[in-house]
């Protein structure tokens, strides 16, 4: 997919960085299609647990209560999770999450990583261009529509038909509602439902709090516990230029959480893989993630002394940095558990009783039987395209901003004449507001980090595949990836969103036709590219697709729906307590204070303090609670997931998971997997007490007077906020 | 070991980089333990396989034929092999096994990576103080005294036993020969063997072409085929201040070979695998490898970007990076194999069918038949002590030459007063001379440079163990990794030979009182890494060391000895034929020709000729052979081997194993897996037509002219050359 062509700004906890580490004991218990002994499970709205919940914690989770959580929740397109925390618009999540709108509003002259940012009036609050927000408005079942077209289809075809008929109905429901349409794949294909979303495309910024508390302990404390962050952000919805009426959000209780406190998490996890077979697990494992982990590593090297030169390039490499950082981290916590001694092979125990179940039935052992197979197959054939495909098609060759902006034009160029259900997926009709959304942002492009991350990527093509192979010869000629770089990135006019409007808005005649160097060099590896994307598409995908289906199948046939899907970068409930767990031998208190923040200031950095903070010490009351963790099943993309009480109420913001938790994308280790959550009375104490944003407080107080406790229903008329 | 602390200088085929790549089908009928079919095998000189080299290519290895091999080959202590080639101690070897001296002799007003050298007299030789040069003079079996002493000791005594006796019989040699005395264990610990060298520390440079031709193609080309390199180098052993007079050499024919001639390779392969049990080889693939990978990956970029900050810069981080990208090249390499789908379930056959064939006796049941799960155990406790091993003990938190100085005499303090059999190992006597000729070689020491690596792997400790970690915190205090590396090497004096020879003639009461910065941290750090050591060494290792040697036996018992042993850096003798190989569905011609390097010449680092072969263009024959590949079974440590016809004449040097052959490390592939030698005819050509070295010339034909065919026989009394 061209969308994770360059390395995308990602923080702890969103989809773009996958998840996951070293493991306890409940591994035996807890691997897929195993029973469900703890509290883990992302669940669908659909498909919630209630039983369970009422059983273990008296507490029932009424139809209005899950209304009320679809629609306060919202999914940043980005790969976050946010709330609705005012019936103004207003809008809570993470610092991380509103990466793009930092680097979009900062310039040499206003460092919005340096000094944080608040707008006291909404004369104030900053266009963030490139944010896009989703509401889950409704969903709707479509197992069987889908199912129906893609009955005793091929292997090899069957990729072609689902990817068609989802063309199909995403495109019939956006006509029909106006709304953002998707089809979710749920269970791997064992069952499809349609998702549809009211999108906001207005956002402003509100409150960012400055980087160094947000991030306090950088990369060293990133998926660490104990934590001491203020990894928050509120921005503001628009419409028609105004404030959103929301009538929808959840209040936010200042007092927040104590030990044991039964909470949820509402949000988007990006991906999991808990109900992979051995065979794909494996290719991820020896494949798959080391090939990023070491792409990772190399550019990271390159990065960190390239921000070595000076203050302005040390600026503009937060963002990238950290990215890079954070989707690294969490590779390598994943990869542990992967290369456990122990993980595969109960994967493979509880792989093998399934089918060994499976092979009792002889009507299961005919549809279902050879699905095993079959994925491994797959994976083979993955295994001899995977460094050509990661490169040329998924982009790890061409690592620029510049370059995914010409992507995108040239294949619209192409793509846009055919009919909708024909096109590239990401080129259909219903994915077409997001892909303009995107292209046509206001962004902040640095030449030097753009030629620096494509001299990089374009050396790792010829590396992979040898200066030898006739593609890299053809990309190359006598040139040296530098100059190739250098030359594209200083001459192409792409990173004026005006050039890329009037490419736009000029349709394929007027791409086709520029004379931009970046364009042409898209277009000139364009076909080897989508040949290696069709071969991944007929030998890989839609074998996978199929296969996949029919194991989930089989799982339902032997297991009934007690089983939850892996996570799809939709609207999930998650519930458990808040817990401390054990790490080196010593038992963690599952809050930190804000004091401690202090104690870990050293004053080098990464443990450095803003200034607003260590001017405001003698203000703050040190016992505040500041970040907590709990026992919630979360993964990437549930950065900013609000942490709700029983009564709906805002408890706490997850911007983290610990080292454990990012073993979560393959099994929940209830033992020490652990959600990290900024404290509700922490972000009070310092919204006022280190940041003055008293506006922004009186409107959250005003919120949640209406109806202080319980505010199971949805709020209704809530008195206008003060601003 | 301390002795792999820094990121060693290396080249493609030197022992410091281990070795190997994707595979063909000779996979399944080459795994260790099954029947040879290939002209594969490291030969030790004791069991050449000469019955069937005479059966299959008629040719008749006599004593004195080997006598002769044993006695011009030679080891180089930094991980090379060479040979002499004339009678006054002159030496060929490759380019990158002097990387040392060209550091050593370089300075920002003499580039010898950008010149070259040419010493046209005795006089202009310079003189290379890191260089140390072994001839292996006798070979004595003590298998049968060592399995004396270990016989019925536990598996955590095993080691303790093992290494005294070892001492005991490397001192007891060294004091009665004044040889350089090293037990080399073969079949892992199936035989012992006591090899006795005779050491040269008086090494000068003789001819050293430009980087630019001994690395055309740089990193890209590295491990490639086909290739145009003039890896080669010319030094001259001196004894009392005059060239040495060397008896045994091979001449050098001028001819070279042709495709299809039978040829020989004598030098000292670093290490392989082939022998290793799947549990090994699983921790390998899982840990060991990955982590080097992901650590170099990361230095590579940091290095990459540090040599952009201009010329000086760009110069002193030549030859790291060029260690760091060949290690870096060839662990990925070996990865791919280790990942491939086939690789292990073969080995994991094999090793079955010996299991199968073990138990079926009761008595090698008994003696043998725990030891694969011994072994197993064995990686299991080193999953749990490896990261803080490799940071601590292996170095990998102290990447800086000047810590390993401060080491090895914070060591020294402590360990020579202790009786030679109870120090670590390397402090025993037997291993002082090389010690210390390492410790007090002229070294060019860069800060700028040492300061980066050494934030770099302080950052690494942090990283991996985390900032909460008692170590770490005891290390850091409130400081970041930059400015304790910055502060240590600014203010350190170890960079000066004569403090460090002052604290070495100084012993213990010198060296800790002394208050060099780097002493008293490496002082400080030495307690928890000499813990980790003894944790492994008594856990691991000696286990390890039992039960391969348990292994060894088995096979022995079950096969006979007609398997040969992994390599050791020890002599071996490998032999194949003149062949090219598939390379992308092309067949690849076995020699390439100098016009090859214009045409590959682009103008572009790293395909630049140097000035003086464009210069020279017109009059060389472009139809000369440059380089070629022969089915040699080689591995890093075998950089320099002499290439020989069957009368013993050097035809080329082994630099480089194309990409299959880094599966090496595992098993030997004849379809691909090919050595990258230069042919002498092409280095004749350019030492006439471009370098004008016709006193190093003359010296050649004079040494070969005596008895030009068949010199079977070490040649005597050659009249002296010119010079």
């Amino acid at each position: 997919m061209s969308t994770a062509l360059h390395v995308p700004p990602a923080g702890p906890n969103r989809a773009t960085s996958c998840r996951m580490a070293s493991f306890g004991t409940a591994l035996l218990l807890s691997v897929a299609a195993a029973p469900l002994h703890a509290d883990e499970g992302m669940w669908t709205l659909t498909d919630f647990p209630r039983e369970r919940i009422l059983r273990k914690y008296e507490f029932n989770a009424s139809d209005e209560w899950l209304k009320k959580v679809q629609l306060a929740s919202l999914r940043l397109a980005n790969g976050c999770s946010g709330a609705f925390v005012s019936p103004q618009g207003l809008v809570m999540s993470n610092h991380h999450c509103v990466s793009e709108c930092i680097v979009e509003q900062s310039s040499s002259q206003r460092d919005l990583n340096k000094n944080g940012y608040y707008a006291a009036t909404l004369a104030g609050e900053l266009k963030c261009s490139s944010l896009e927000l989703n509401q889950l408005i409704d969903i709707e079942d479509v197992t069987a529509k889908l199912q129906g077209v893609t009955r005793g289809v091929s292997d090899g075809e069957f990729g072609v038909v689902l990817r068609r008929e989802i063309s199909r109905l995403e495109t019939a429901c956006a006509t029909a509602t106006k709304l953002r349409c998707d089809v979710v794949t749920l269970y791997h294909g064992g069952k499809y439902h349609l998702y549809k979303y009211r999108r906001f495309s207005d956002v402003r910024l509100v409150f960012l709090p400055e980087t160094a508390t947000a991030r306090f302990g950088g990369d060293p404390d990133n998926f660490n516990y104990p934590r001491y962050s203020l990894d928050v952000s509120f921005v503001r919805v628009y419409e028609n230029g105004q404030p959103l009426k929301s009538p929808h959000y959840f209040p936010v209780n200042p007092v927040g959480v104590a030990p044991g406190e039964l909470v949820f998490a509402t949000g988007n996890p990006g991906t999991t893989q808990r109900l992979m077979t051995v065979a794909q697990l494996e290719f991820l494992r020896d494949v798959a993630n080391p090939e990023v982990i070491v792409y990772l590593a190399e550019l990271r090297g390159h990065i960190l002394e390239f921000a070595k030169l000076g203050a302005e390039q040390r600026r503009i490499a937060t963002e990238p940095l950290y990215g890079v950082e954070n989707w690294y981290k969490s590779l390598l916590g994943q990869q542990e558990t992967l290369v456990s001694r122990n993980f595969l092979s109960a994967k493979r125990s509880s792989e093998e009783a399934l089918r060994a179940q499976v092979a009792q039935n002889p009507d299961w052992q005919k549809r279902f039987g050879g699905a095993w197979d079959a994925l491994a197959r797959s994976q083979d054939e993955l295994r001899k395209i995977y460094k050509e495909h990661t490169l040329l098609e998924v982009g790890r060759a061409f690592n620029s901003t510049l370059f995914h902006y010409a992507r995108q034009l040239v294949r619209a160029a192409e793509e846009l004449p055919k009919p909708s259900d024909q096109r590239l997926t990401e080129y259909r009709d219903s994915a077409l507001p997001s892909l303009t959304h995107e292209l046509l942002a206001r962004s902040t492009l640095y030449p030097q980090l753009e030629a620096l991350t494509l001299t990089y990527s374009l050396g790792k093509l010829r590396e992979a595949l040898g200066p030898n192979h006739p593609f890299v010869k053809e990309v190359f000629g006598p040139y040296s990836p530098e100059e190739i770089a250098r030359n594209l990135i200083g001459s192409s006019r792409l990173s004026d969103v005006a050039v890329r409007k009037a490419l736009w808005d000029g349709g394929s005649k007027a791409i086709l036709a520029s004379t931009d160097p970046m364009i042409r060099f898209a277009k000139a590896v364009d076909a080897q590219s989508r040949m290696i994307r069709r071969q991944y598409q007929d030998s890989v995908e839609s074998v996978e697709k199929k296969n996949s289906e029919l194991v989930a199948q089989a799982l339902f046939a032997v297991q009934g729906t007690s089983v939850y899907p892996d996570a799809t970068f939709s609207l999930r409930v998650t519930y458990g307590t808040v817990r401390g767990y054990k790490d080196m031998g010593m038992e963690l208190s599952p809050i930190t204070l804000l004091g401690g923040a202090f104690e870990r200031h050293t004053g080098r950095e990464p443990f450095v303090l803003p200034a607003s903070w260590l001017a405001a010490k003698s203000r703050l009351k040190g016992s505040t609670p500041l970040n907590f963790v709990s026992a919630l099943d979360i993964v990437g993309g549930n950065s900013g997931s609000p942490v709700l009480n029983r009564d709906a109420q805002v408890v706490g913001t997850v911007f983290d998971g610990n080292l454990p938790s990012l073993g979560g994308a393959f099994f929940y280790d209830d033992t020490a997997n652990r959600a990290v959550a900024v404290h509700t009375s922490g972000l009070f104490e310092a919204l006022r007490g280190i940041y003055q944003a008293h506006p922004l407080v009186k409107e959250l107080q005003l919120a949640a007077s209406p109806a202080p406790s319980p505010p199971a229903r949805p709020a209704t008329a809530p008195p206008p906020g003060k601003r």
